[in-house]
């Protein structure tokens, strides 16, 4: 089954926006075996669109667009999809109530361009949308081509993809082969640390291959197996999994897309432990990551963001002697930070951060990046120093990222 | 002229890679006034490739590959476009030389596959690569399309682009005009209600053109100006500008990339006025973004995460009765937070956001997305209501942007 993806709007064709729904249906269209062999973007052109479509439907078993299903003008994927498969646009009343409820829900009115969204082309399949007004199709060809529209921003576009169109296409074309791939997530460790400890598993790699990618949260090492079916392909990956995990497997915090902020509060949450936090050069982040998580409310208490000395002394009561033999960017006064905040808080964890941001240096001994990260269980303040690379963003990301990471090691060690 | 981008290579096609290759030449062959009508993804395979680069030559005037370049076997694109171009690939014993000179500087060796990266099309422009080892070229159909080779690596690309392909078009194709946009970054208006605003400005636009973009920010108004030059594109987007700005300007936060959070610490900073943000359901979102710009430090004191009824009473000093009469989710303990933060911190500004970022309800009257925010500035308590659609991190999300726009419309009062 070859497939073609057709991302359409003149925000990709003037590179305002970069190309991720490509990526995701291409990742996910391969997970099913399906070969994808061409991407092309287009404009909302109804000519040129039409010329692409048109060409796409020839090449292609199957067709996946994504965007232009909006209520305004400039929309008109659903219209091109419509022409290409010579059928008509029938209002559906039942689409109409869906999106008068979806914008009641938000206290938001219903303009008359909304009515466009109602508009299905005759005899397509109608993927409601949970996440947005725009519903997305399945519509076929004469020569029995099938053309999927989905909608262009990414939330909707994976709801609808995961909930709906994974399901049909496995119904509807079983499965041929699958590639899949598997990511361990690492922090802690450099790229060329971690490529040093398993060169020899790098070097004889074929099926599964291994990838080493750094990102912000730390590198991750991607294992891609290619197998007649999942299980076979889950077994050769789970073997070399096993290899690096006996090499790095105190790094490894999680698999896939799941999170370091979802790894710890599922083990506060496993120890039935609290945590809060004094956050000084990262502002907030560790505590707004960790409530990125459903059930931290069950074990976050608060967090106190001290930006200045003065919220130190009066709000964590960080003895002002320290913060003048020590400055405020030193391991005593994250000791401090870390151990009032668990105090007033009275959560069984609190994690003290304070350091240089940026832009530019402190002082000569504290350069942009130079982060205090302490945790504090009651029984002992631990106290860590770290040398951020990158701009303010990146040394608030990072270290947001070594303190949760510092809370999972403390955890495990439970 | 119209140019269509051609990336090459498998990673693009199995989703591994997002193509920012693509966006990154769209963005500068726009900036030159070319007309970038498509962009088109293709694998390492000479029959697919060779029959994309026919129909993107017959279609632009200008085709511009990435992609496909290196040493290896799977390496095809200059002799795909040889074959276009209906002539031989010949060796170059200068271009071997700077290969040779430019790994032995990395301390590399050379190897054998390195030879096929001299190869280059016969009578072709060579573009030497500064930052690696692949030349680019500068290739003639026979109809005289111009077909561009471009490595993939994206600091490659770009060094090549801007220091040999920029001068190239420009002196070969003049200025043909330029195409330049401008973002109206706007919120606290729904895409439907500003598209009704400015619909007669949609319905007539042709140059420059405008297009709504719903994102989680708010909707951004792009303006997009085809003119002679620079300035004239300018002008003409500084006219329609005025007019959108005569019906919606109070929504309208800031120009292009500058987030909502640089304008509130601008304005903050420019009033010389301190801000203090008490945080449940945003857990410290609203903080963070705000300690994200660089100056944040003088204008933020700092915040309180009350993450529970616990911490709102101890920390805000929340009155119990209004926890009970009102529950948490309320605009009266909004106030409280507000006001209370404020007073604690010693500030000009204090922030209350709490509401259900979910999953789920909280009780039948507080749905998901439910939040209020309350802003307090000594003299009085300002607080209201929102609903806000998605999940968990969208509505933390929307809420803090909100919390961010309330701030700016205050201080765009004093």
């Amino acid at each position: 089954m070859i497939v073609e993806i057709v991302t359409t709007g003149t925000e990709l064709l003037l590179g305002q926006i970069v190309n991720t729904n490509a990526a995701f249906l291409a990742q996910e269209l391969n997970k099913l075996g399906f070969d994808v062999l061409y991407h092309t973007t287009v404009g909302d052109n109804r000519v040129r669109m039409k010329e692409v479509l048109t060409m796409a439907a020839n090449r292609a078993d199957i067709v996946v667009t994504s965007g232009g299903l909006g209520p305004t003008q400039g929309d008109i994927t659903k219209e091109v999809t419509a022409v290409l498969c010579d059928c008509r646009l029938i209002f559906h009343e039942s689409i109409m109530r869906s999106i008068n409820n979806y914008l009641r829900g938000l206290h938001k009115n219903v303009v008359a361009s909304n009515k466009r969204q109602a508009y299905i082309p005759e005899g397509a399949v109608i993927l409601p949308n949970e996440c947005g007004t725009a519903p997305g199709v399945i519509a076929k060809t004469a020569a029995g081509k099938l053309i999927i529209n989905l909608p262009g921003p990414p939330p909707e576009l994976k709801d609808m993809y995961f909930k709906q169109v994974m399901p049909y296409l496995k119904r509807n074309f079983g499965a041929t082969g699958v590639i899949t791939s598997r990511v361990l997530n690492t922090c802690g460790i450099g790229e060329s640390a971690l490529e040093d400890a398993i060169k020899d598993l790098i070097a004889k790699q074929s099926n599964p291959t291994l990838a080493l990618l750094a990102r912000r949260e730390g590198v991750l090492i991607r294992i891609t197996a290619k197998a007649a079916d999942e299980q076979a392909a889950n077994a050769a990956i789970a073997e070399l999994e096993d290899e690096i995990r006996k090499r790095l497997d105190k790094y490894i915090y999680s698999i896939d897309n799941v999170t370091m902020e979802e790894i710890v509060i599922g083990q506060l949450l496993r120890h039935n432990l609290t945590i809060s936090c004094a956050e000084s050069c990262t502002g907030g982040l560790m505590s707004s990551r960790l409530t990125d998580v459903a059930g931290s409310s069950n074990c976050l208490a608060g967090s106190i963001v001290s930006y200045t000395n003065e919220v130190k002394m009066a709000e964590l009561g960080i003895d002002e002697a320290i913060l003048r033999e020590y400055t405020a960017v030193s391991a005593e006064t994250a000791s401090a930070m870390a151990d009032s905040v668990r105090k007033k808080f009275g959560t069984s964890i609190g994690v003290g951060i304070t350091g240089v941001a940026g832009p530019g240096a402190l002082s000569p001994s504290q350069p942009q990046g130079l982060v205090y990260i302490a945790l504090s269980d009651g029984v002992s303040v631990t106290v860590r120093q770290y040398h951020f690379g990158g701009k303010r963003t990146a040394v608030k990301y990072s270290a947001a990222q070594m303190a949760l990471n510092l809370v999972r090691n403390h955890l495990n060690e439970l």
